[in-house]
């Protein structure tokens, strides 16, 4: 499994064999039954994953009522960068949609590792580049588009995954009732 | 002016006399005056900024309405990280909102620093953190808080830059219209 983040990190720059081997004995590789929360709103963040199988999501609660706002797939990295980096309460929770597999990096290790190997840096920057380019396209779409064009973005992006996950949550995170999504998709089948 | 910019990157490291000598030759300090488009959506990023003096706000066009997603003040980083770090069009638009001063990384400028002083990766993902941090903060707001909550944290985020910002930028921020915002402004002055 650790090859694959070794693949996706040499997407970038080639490692050599003390990184891969840093990374094979300090990174866990976790298996993660579905529903389970690997963050909760109000706790602190000790450890980002990258998932090598399976899906996570981001959501807020507002009032009881839980919001959606983002959808991690396979091969990307799942990071609450305020709570982590500044050790204080997450104001969102992540939770598994499938049973999953995820590298798991710990606080500890993940500053031992741009300790030991400074050449991190450079991948960390690109890895929040990613993230960033996500949060910019996230809020564009909150802002701009309407739920059945943010619907027709995700089964552009992903139609895959749209049809691994349960449709209530495609609805929470469409900010609309499932009946509503129901509508939705029946028009956009019928065009 | 570049001397804040120094201050603020050696709140994290000390910088050496080299790389002092190189923000100073190759970092322009530019005046803009108010209502200046920085960034067109639709156009490619070829710079990002850095605030001394002055503000920018950041918005979505959709279907010709300006919609004002955030607004960035003094000691802030300003760019569009798609446009900017994969050369495509631009998703969004940034445009002064009062006289400013600022510090312009060109697209040259930034990836020469990195080649040159590869210390300031390290920098550059402090930074991203902080921008991630907002990113994730803006997001947040968007989707649990209302219109009169979100202009309470603005205020007391920076109250300050709440009396220079035109009040329909901050109406258009808020997503509810200039009579909407008088309204709020009562309640909350009435408490």
């Amino acid at each position: 499994m650790i090859n694959t983040l070794i693949e996706y990190f040499e997407q970038h720059i080639e490692l050599s064999d003390d990184e891969k081997l840093y990374l094979s004995k300090n990174i866990e590789v976790r298996k993660v039954p579905k529903n389970e929360m690997l963050l909760s709103e109000g706790k602190i963040s000790k450890e980002f994953f990258f998932i090598f199988d399976g899906s996570i999501r981001l959501f807020y609660n507002k009032e009881g009522i839980e919001k959606t706002a983002f959808f991690y797939t396979e091969e990307m990295f799942v990071s609450s960068y305020e709570s982590f980096t500044k050790q204080i309460p997450a104001k969102h929770s992540f939770q598994t949609i499938e049973d999953s597999i995820v590298a798991v990096f710990t606080f500890e290790t993940a500053y031992d590792l741009l300790e030991k190997h400074p050449r991190f840096e450079f991948l960390a920057r690109i890895m929040m580049e990613e993230e960033l380019i996500i949060y910019q396209d996230i809020l564009a779409s909150f802002i701009t588009l309407s739920a059945e064009e943010r619907y027709i973005k995700l089964i552009e992006s992903n139609s895959d995954f749209v049809q691994r996950v349960p449709q209530h949550q495609i609805a929470t995170f469409l900010g609309v009732s499932p009946e509503t999504l129901s509508r939705i998709r029946k028009r956009i089948a019928s065009k």
